[in-house]
């Protein structure tokens, strides 16, 4: 099998080529045909603050879909044949694909049969790659830490990835959705998935008395704009990591109430919810496919920012 | 009746004689007997960012209880000689008595009676008055959004006068208490109450994994100190306002899944559940007392922090 392996900070990726895996009594074998390419890499790859959570070398990409080919003895649920996404983190360990063991930038990938949720027939690899992380980060910060619900007014800040899915997941479930972002691209998007309003600037948010704002791009003053444009008593969640601080108000935060929420990750279960918005064909946020083999091309263009939607390389 | 009322920040107070208050029908007319005195009042007197939050001229002091000499002609549970704590805030419009209308640093005070809460028997009036705020703002953080329980492990930042009111009901609920404050005084006294460890440094309170820390110092680093220190998946409550900003690590409230949450007041329920906290006779907060025509030089002990505990005027 072959992969792009992460072995240190600022060296470019190496593509391998290593025996093909063996799967232990709980793992299965896939086949990957599609794996989305996320902001986390572009950290993994320049960062050296996330050397702790990588275990180097190792095969990067987290947000994988495939076609089981082996099963471990004791794998009772999954056969070879199924179609299904990989839950990034292992429930058990906390461990991560892509960062603690071989993930999804390679043509093969084992890993323990728990961390598998079935692909829907109408839901392509392609769809179900993106759901794993953009989709289940965008979810359980929505609808499990916010708990967004029908008529809820609902303002997501960063309009890429996970925000594209939030906006589409938030319209479908009936909420009142506005939006900002700085690109104007954006912001047409989200007006013509269902949004009510889109602005360039957070703070116009505020006239609507927002219950709920999820901060998807994290660039310090987004958090601290998203405390002072949501309703007073209302929750704000930070998921965006573009950079890891944010000098906020504290006055606002106590005066007005407000919870600031911090969300990584998610469930299989919230990854299950998302593949059935996407059963219902109305989920459609950008996916731009690329192959395997332009991996390292395509993550100098998510560090770029030149990315409209979400990035996946997939093969067939 | 004669008060200090505020005219202008920066303004030394001003002894005023006005006519004596006459009740509007669903009000009480209160001989005053304790006034605590509050940090917001020194940012009232000095900071003009408090502005919008004051109907200048107005006598200051939210913090207050005494005895009925009065009785609008619709109120009917209460009568003339009850005596009673006043809960700061009106439910109904939010306005502040010692902000939007004339407040405790006076010896009468007329009052709506929906923000009287009556005092027990075994409760004097100085501890009815230290309830009122820095009761009810201690009590509020913990129980109602902090959701303290028994047997919960909770962190207390700042042994003032609303850290100790914290530190003492906790205790006396049952909660395993950590304190972190600068003074070894405070500490010696959260050890004596029933603290079960005391530390000068915040981070100190990262090794036992609490679910809840109150920061009720709010400078800035106590804020992102307590996020770092706080468990995973914990709450940071957010009381104190010493300075209205705060640089926290995003990066480590997104990843550890943290809540941080701004509070400020609370109810006349709240009130109510200090003062059953006061009739145990468990509890012992520091309050230290002045006269009222030594409000103004107890304001400024306040503002330069040379108070152990709460400084409250009284007079018999």
């Amino acid at each position: 099998m072959k992969g792009w392996q992460f072995t240190e900070t600022n060296a470019p990726l190496k593509l391998v080529e290593q025996p093909d895996p063996t799967p232990k009594p709980n793992e299965v074998v896939l086949d990957l045909k599609a794996s989305g390419l996320c902001h986390t890499d572009v950290g993994i790859l320049h960062d050296p603050s996330w050397g702790p959570m990588v275990a180097a070398p190792v095969i990067i990409g987290h947000e994988t879909a495939g076609l089981i080919t082996q099963v471990g003895t004791e794998v009772t649920n999954f056969k070879v044949g199924d179609r299904v996404a990989v839950s990034p983190q292992n429930p058990d360990t906390g461990q991560t694909i892509g960062a603690f063991r071989d993930g999804g930038y390679a043509d093969k990938l084992v890993v323990p049969a728990m961390q598998l949720v079935p692909l829907p027939d109408n839901v392509s690899f392609l769809q179900g790659a993106a759901a794993t992380d953009a989709g289940m980060s965008a979810y359980h910060p929505l609808f499990v830490v916010g708990k967004a619900k029908k008529g809820m007014k609902v303002g997501i800040i960063g309009i890429g990835g996970l925000g594209q899915f939030a906006t589409n997941m938030a319209v479908i479930e009936g909420c009142e959705v506005y939006v900002a972002d700085t690109k104007s691209s954006s912001r047409d998007w989200a007006m013509k998935v269902g949004a009510t309003a889109a602005y360039e600037n957070i703070l116009d948010l505020k006239q609507h008395h927002l219950d709920l704002i999820i901060d998807f791009a994290g660039f310090d003053t987004t958090t601290n704009e998203a405390i002072e444009a949501v309703n007073v008593g209302g929750t704000v969640v930070v998921v965006g990591m573009g950079i890891l601080h944010s000098t906020i108000n504290t006055g606002t935060l106590i005066f007005n109430n407000i919870k600031l929420i911090g969300n990584s990750g998610g469930t299989p279960d919230d990854i299950a919810e998302v593949l059935k918005y996407f059963a219902t064909g109305k989920m459609q946020p950008m996916l731009e496919t690329i192959d395997y083999d332009q991996i390292p091309e395509g993550l100098n263009r998510v560090q770029s920012g030149d990315i409209a939607g979400r990035l996946v390389a997939t093969r067939e």
